[in-house]
């Protein structure tokens, strides 16, 4: 078939133009007959022209464009002229084509939705139809971003030195945390790769092969029961440098955020990022990943509750827990069933009830009022800074999750109250630091790496791994936007001896850490640098640039919360040959 | 543990920083004591640099030295100064630090081989303990020469206003030629995702949903027989555009080389490249991916021997084969055991012998002479264009055969004569183009595509798919250097109802279409712009640039030949539980 070249886009031609003869390919967007001419609006991934067919001038031709229907894919020749009637809202809105000649490249069926924007469209029918709803520029616009984002990585780490260095996908299984994806091999039949939850020891294998400063943009794969926000494939921008302390890394990932906000957004971001310890995180917004666009901090009140007459505060501080408040400001006016709501919102954190103290014109309001003394209350008020018109919701139990509760409410009363509305498009970045090297599971008593097992603990709390693991830090550090976790990482283990405690502190027989990781232990005998790094979330870091919240935005073909490309059908049965060829069968139900 | 970070690294002090106190990190690459003194050389990434102790003027530290150990990890503070014997072959050869403090960050096991080139090892020690291996300069000056092709390649297209998207790495199973890796679904039993054996559907995908350029370096996959050149996972450089013809992709990959070779090693090449059709690269060199850095043409001789009364030449070319030779230049005088040697040669490319003229100065000489009129004699010998002193070399087959089998002596007899090693370090590049669309299965009497079902056969040509498809040629084209394949390509199918037609051809049901394959012809319904691309194989590229034959030089952690990473040990026994979670068994053999 025979079509046309174009010789212009369609988002390029302005009123300079005027009387050019061109040719353009694209879609059409939209149809409108006016006053007996008929405007087309031709679309392709640079924009969208007006072409425009006159019957009083060319009646054949007229004639013929009648049976263009939407999505069809056209060539046009035409010459530019100035629009009668301007469209201001987009760059080419004061031109158009008058039509000359035109054909139809390829026909399109009638889609099962508009090109457009909110339309109302279920997320099925629109994932299964992908190739249309990438079609519009909004959804195409955030992949334009990902790939200045791209850009923008591979330039920052070229100039400063790195190696775009490609670790394998079939690797070794080595669970820990999340569950592998596994690939069963056919020439060795009963054996399994494992695709990559991240290639963290490849790329300290890197160092320690002295490859010094590695970066790589890669896949990574968790088998995990998904979330809304997760994908079974995600994307990480992979850094590790040998040689290097904390700081190195640290103000490495900055000036990358640094460079990545002025090449997409144009936006000036302050570096260097301020820095929190993980238990200032903790009690002062309650999570370890905390937005700081706006205030609402935490009050500790364990020490003002300690000796209270109110036994549900002060038998929690005696047991170890902690009672602290958060003040919703300005809340003190919610009725008893918004109360109740934070109350069942509270316990889907773990919370067993939520106390609260209202500070109203005519004194203080609250059920628990009667169970403490004046002084008590006052100590309260002061202590989370409450003034006429607040709200003080206090949470006691364990620690952790009493902050961790609390920090849940202090975002859904900046949601409540509209401070979130009115921070978007502020950017806050943080770091994250001295988190504990271990987590204790709070049933079995075992511990878990709360980064990973190849983290080092602080020089001075190597001693502890043998006498008091729970009260080692790591040198570990967490980067935050905006309280979502854009990455992590950290200066790892260079000494095999350590590397081998490490994995015994994790309840790891000698047997077992040699036949997971024996390759990465051995390696560490042969000269490992001192090394670090750190691992950024891209389809996060795109998120954020594009300001959604919806990670399949970022994505070009997502799997829905159950796994599945609805486009392409996959997960699907394949053939009990195939499978015998693998040396595998399926279990029967 | 403390230790000073680096002020400079091992590749950059010079004469002019003579007397500079500077510290240096890295590992010991070797030691000499010479005239009494201790001298190391200090290799990190970017180069060596020799350290001198004297124990005249400092014993204790000298003494100290004398416990370092090859691959130990140093910091070393000292003075630069000039060497009294310097070594121009290295940029630090005029320079040496005198220690003035150092300490041991790291020890070192004794290697089980020198960090050194050719040395007596086996590759799987070598391949076992890889990170001592990928220590080795030469081998890491490919990773760099890797990651500078990597970064021309995101600028070059980047520039050309390309995109840079990622298609899923967990996809259906649609196996077409090599087998795909399988990846169960624990969410979703019995049912399975497969790795990529290429981004195709998916990129075409990408160009339905009007992204118009689309680049993107990714790995692919194959469950393949694995030959000493191929690896399971292997990458691509993968380029697909809308709205182009065969010369746009040609073009862009053109501009790609030119500024690959141009960037890496300052080589300028010419393009456009040739193009030559598949018949004549098959009928001039016995090969689609033709070697034309020297001559050695092959030439036809069935018009010469049709009639001839030597009936294994003249019953071929009845029965439609070919008669062909060879012109094996100043080969005249081969041994009767040399000749034999070729036989062999050319039945491992399914030969059943071989036919040979010798032109001597006292005449012919040939086993066949004597079957051959003189004139039929005199018409080889010209067409061959032998002289005195060559070796004419003659198959009879049918045509596939026949050249392929002289395609393959042609190169033999160009590494036996030394012309392979005269043309190291040329570049010939050129084009395959007009491939016919599909390949006959000599036994099952079967079409195969001849590159992928999605090719589109030439304008002309579509009406034959009714007619004669095995007469159809296709817009296909191979991109070709020094007689490797770099890449393949072609102009898509663009309508839902010839892909169909292709998959009918291909021996495939409408349901089986449907069942692999329905979402693209589905999606070509929509609107589909005409689009092709081209599929560059990277790693094959950077062996070219770095001038290496084995594709292990080229890939960090690359897999033996039976698909084994003998480092980390994978693939593996997998925990009879993580397979139950599957719904998986292992087949009891």
């Amino acid at each position: 078939m025979k079509w046309k070249q174009r010789t212009v886009n369609c988002g390029e031609l302005r009123p300079g133009n005027d009387g050019k003869l061109v040719i353009l390919n694209g879609w059409i967007h939209s149809r409108r007959d006016l006053g007996g001419m008929i405007f087309f609006d031709i679309r392709d991934r640079w924009g969208i022209t007006q072409i425009v067919f006159e019957p009083e001038i060319n009646a054949a031709l007229a004639e013929k464009a009648k049976s263009l229907r939407s999505e069809f894919v056209l060539w046009i020749e035409g010459t530019v002229r100035l629009r009668e009637n301007p469209n201001p809202n987009i760059p080419t809105g004061l031109i158009e084509i008058a039509v000359g000649e035109f054909g139809v490249i390829n026909k399109a069926k009638l889609p099962p939705f508009d090109i457009a924007d909110n339309i109302d469209t279920s997320e099925e029918i629109k994932l299964t139809h992908r190739f249309l709803d990438l079609r519009r520029h909004s959804l195409q616009k955030n992949f334009i971003i990902r790939n200045q984002a791209c850009q923008t990585v591979h330039k920052y780490f070229a100039d400063n030195d790195f190696l775009e260095i490609e670790t394998p996908v079939l690797m070794k299984s080595t669970p820990e945390g999340a569950r592998d994806f596994l690939v069963p091999s056919r020439i060795n039949k009963g054996k399994f790769y494992a695709l990559p939850q991240s290639p963290q020891i490849f790329k300290q294998i890197l160092m320690i092969a002295g490859f010094e400063k590695y970066v790589q943009i890669v896949k990574c794969f968790r088998d995990e029961d998904l979330r809304s926000d997760r994908q079974p494939e995600f994307t990480q921008i992979d850094i590790e440098m040998s040689f290097v302390e904390r700081k190195d890394v640290l103000s490495m990932a900055e000036g990358l955020m640094k460079q990545l906000w002025k090449d997409v957004l144009g936006v000036e971001i302050e570096t260097p990022f301020a820095r929190m310890s993980f238990r200032d995180a903790m009690t002062r917004y309650g999570s370890d990943k905390p937005d700081l666009r706006f205030g609402l901090e935490l009050a500790s009140l364990s020490d003002i509750v300690a000796d209270t007459e109110f036994k549900v505060f002060s038998a929690v501080v005696k047991s170890g827990g902690e009672v602290a408040a958060l003040n919703a400001k300005g809340c003190a006016d919610y009725s008893r069933k918004q109360i109740d709501n934070l109350t069942e919102f509270a316990k889907k954190y773990g919370a067993k009830g939520l106390a609260w103290i209202k500070v109203k014109a005519d004194g203080i309001q609250s059920p628990i009022a009667k169970f403490l003394s004046e002084d008590e209350l006052d100590s309260i008020i002061d202590a989370t800074n409450a003034k006429e018109g607040d709200l003080i919701l206090i949470s006691s139990d364990k620690w952790m999750r009493c902050y961790t509760i609390l920090g849940a409410l202090r975002l859904e009363i900046a949601r409540q109250t509209g401070i979130m509305d009115r921070v978007k498009g502020q950017f806050s970045f943080h770091w994250v630091v001295d988190f504990p090297l271990f987590e204790k599971d709070e049933e079995t008593g075992e511990f878990n790496a709360m980064h990973h097992p190849f983290t080092t603990p602080n020089d001075e709390d190597i001693d502890k791994l043998d006498t008091a693991p729970d009260k080692a830090y790591a040198r570990a550090y967490d980067l935050v936007v905006n309280g979502a976790e854009l990455g992590g990482g950290s200066i790892r283990i260079h000494d095999s001896n350590i590397q081998r405690k490490m994995f015994e502190l994790l309840g790891m027989s000698a047997e077992e850490a040699d036949a997971k990781f024996g390759f990465l232990l051995e390696a560490l005998k042969y000269g490992a640098p001192p090394h670090g790094g750190i691992a950024l979330g891209l389809d996060r870091i795109v998120m954020t640039l594009a300001g959604t919240a919806n990670i399949r935005d970022v994505i070009a073909f997502p799997k829905t919360t159950s796994g599945l490309s609805l486009m392409d059908g996959s997960p699907s049965e394949v053939d009990i040959e195939q499978l015998k060829e693998l040396g595998l069968d399926l279990l029967k139900r």
